[in-house]
């Protein structure tokens, strides 16, 4: 038997797997899965793009990249973020093999093993399982409908041990689907000035909003540029191309660069040139703000059947957000449910979604569960919810 | 400042970074990089076989896949590594994000801070850089025309603490050159057997042999199947089809896989879908083996032009390898010379290569150089050669 690092060795199977398994079964209702809809991917416009580059390009898709990125879609997409209020100037960019690579360089840039991390309670999983890799010590700080708990968050920063950073999803949160009120922002803000920990702040989804007058609360932290905190943002072309082009990115001050880019060479050497050349290619034509604009429209529809069917279906005791942007509504539960018991009974009836626990830094709370509105159509939510919410009242009366 | 992880803080900027951009300017000949000539992609091939592809593979090239690969390429992918006898069945298979994905994974599989790992000495500087990041303690031991040193191999296994693993590279090893022998392989397995150290055997190179006389030479450790050693065999298709794909393969018994896997998957979540579906249908066509059949040729060529400049130019003093396959040229320098004082002086000449403590596991050794003809002309290879040749004379007489 081979002899595994300590890291490695707590690492166990997770259920994502199983749960990836019965989301493709086509005779189940998935609202378990966080990817876009296969419908709604731009393949005719990036084909056409792609046929239209010359034969440098062509072959400069096929060859090494410089390891921060192509400097062609450094460029465009330094462009791109620039439109949201980003300090590109200010700071360094490196394209990551999606967002996915970018926390886990910044987990390695940061963690040592049994170190303290901030994270948000519910958690994303990809982010959850960067951490774990690192065999950090992962502090949940309950999230509510603005945002994480300052009173929380004040707990844990005045504990002993420093925290090596804070990780927060704060736009059209995954799992928990709140969009952080501009207060609340303020408030971390304050709160972390004069603690010397950094802040990962993961906007992954902010261009998915539905509502035009939400763009105060959309502002990243990293546009409001705060002084004294290293903040590092990270973003995904997962949600505005396609997560199968493996692109994402992260926007950090130099120092923490200088570190990730180094990190990166040693994980990939860089990131795939193939797929820089067509998202490079998607931004330069501008069909990625007309696209962004059409899915956006698409996934309010398909968040507004969900709402629909949630109001008409749920029993009242269930808590639940209605979506701003984003692809998720997050019920919570009595506190004695057990989603997974609920899930089995759902599965059954012909429908799936996330069980809470999943999203737990502690991997226990289990009152809660996740669905996903992107990827189904109005015809199949209306089908799939009275199937989840009959499985609630089986098991929570 | 922020506190960075013990094993990064420790991570320097390498030289690899400004080598690139020298080797990317149009005035100097460039023998530095290991990457295939941009001339030889498969630009149109490839081209023509997305198009024919249905729109369901199309739409799936832009989404998330399951974390092991694509199930399509994982299947046509197992037909290739059969056909070079590798144990396909009864291991297990996974997709990287290149190879360097797949070392940086098993070097966070197994080691843990100050552990020692064996690798050869010179070593491939990708895998030098993954081992490092884990903050592993390098063991080195000598490369000869046949392969490791034996003996080498021995004292370090006979030392009192055990190393994680071995990494060697024996097909048109990087940067030496040289291929190993059957014999050294069988003395290789027979010093293995019975210790548990892993191998990990790096088959970036293969494919591109120059002689059909070769292939008892070119047969994979993990194909000999050795009884009582966990083999984990590593590809690419970098060297293939074309690096900016970034997809290589790790076949490892299914222990070590279930590790990996979840590394994997905190790693980048999947390798890219788009680069996974094109690597499928260049596989699935037929075509992959045309292609290899076509770019041996064409390296042999440029090996030869290589050869018969160095024969010519060369001082008797140095030491080099006439390749049997591969990209590189290794040139053995008088104990006392420096291969960087030689790199600046061909810079000023026009011409570049790496200089050998790159490629030491200490850092320091630097009596040699790599050169690669891999991405040169003959005539390139004829006009910069002398350059070289005249930086060694001009340093060590």
């Amino acid at each position: 038997m081979p002899r595994f690092s300590k890291a490695v060795s707590s690492l166990r199977s997770s259920e994502i797997r199983d749960l990836m398994t019965l989301a493709s079964r086509p005779d189940i209702i998935s609202f378990a899965g966080g990817m876009p809809g296969n419908d709604l991917f731009p393949v005719q416009a990036v084909e056409e793009l792609y046929a239209q580059l010359d034969i440098k390009k062509k072959q400069a898709a096929f060859q090494y990249g410089p390891t921060p990125g192509l400097p062609s879609l450094l460029e465009s997409l330094e462009g791109f973020l620039e439109k949201k209020g980003l300090p590109v100037k200010e700071n360094r960019l490196l394209i990551t093999t999606g967002s996915q690579q970018a926390l886990n360089i910044l987990a390695k840039a940061f963690i040592d093993p049994a170190e303290p991390v901030l994270v948000e309670k519910p958690c994303f999983i990809g982010a959850l399982s960067a951490f774990r890799s690192y065999d950090a010590e992962l502090r949940g700080i309950a999230v509510d409908s603005d945002g994480i708990s300052i009173e929380g968050l004040r707990q844990e920063i005045n504990r002993n041990e420093k925290a090596k950073f804070l990780y927060i999803t704060p736009y059209f949160h995954n799992p928990a689907g709140i969009l952080y009120t501009a207060e609340r922002k303020e408030q971390l803000i304050a709160i972390l000035q004069g603690t010397n920990i950094p802040l990962i702040e993961d906007d992954a989804y902010g261009d998915l909003y539905f509502f035009e007058e939400d763009q105060e609360r959309l502002k990243p932290i990293k546009a409001i540029n705060p002084d004294g905190i290293n903040v590092c943002y990270t973003g995904s072309f997962s949600k505005i191309l396609g997560p199968g082009l493996r692109l994402g990115w992260m926007l950090v001050p130099e120092k923490i660069y200088a570190k990730c880019e180094l990190i990166k060479q040693s994980a990939d050497a860089c990131s795939p040139s193939f797929t820089q050349v067509l998202a490079d290619a998607f931004i330069r034509s501008g069909q990625i703000y007309s696209y962004v604009a059409g899915v956006r429209q698409e996934y309010k529809k398909r968040a507004a059947a969900m709402v629909s069917a949630l109001r008409e279906h749920l029993p009242d005791y269930v808590q639940w957000n209605e979506p701003r942007g984003g692809f998720y509504i997050w019920l919570i539960l009595p506190n004695e449910a057990d989603a997974t018991r609920i899930m089995t009974l759902a599965i059954e009836g012909g429908a799936v979604f996330v069980a809470g626990k999943t999203f737990d830094p502690a991997g226990r709370q289990n009152n809660s569960l996740r669905l996903s509105y992107c990827n189904n159509t109005p015809e199949q939510i209306a089908e799939g919810i009275p199937i989840v919410a009959s499985a609630i009242r089986a098991v929570c009366g």
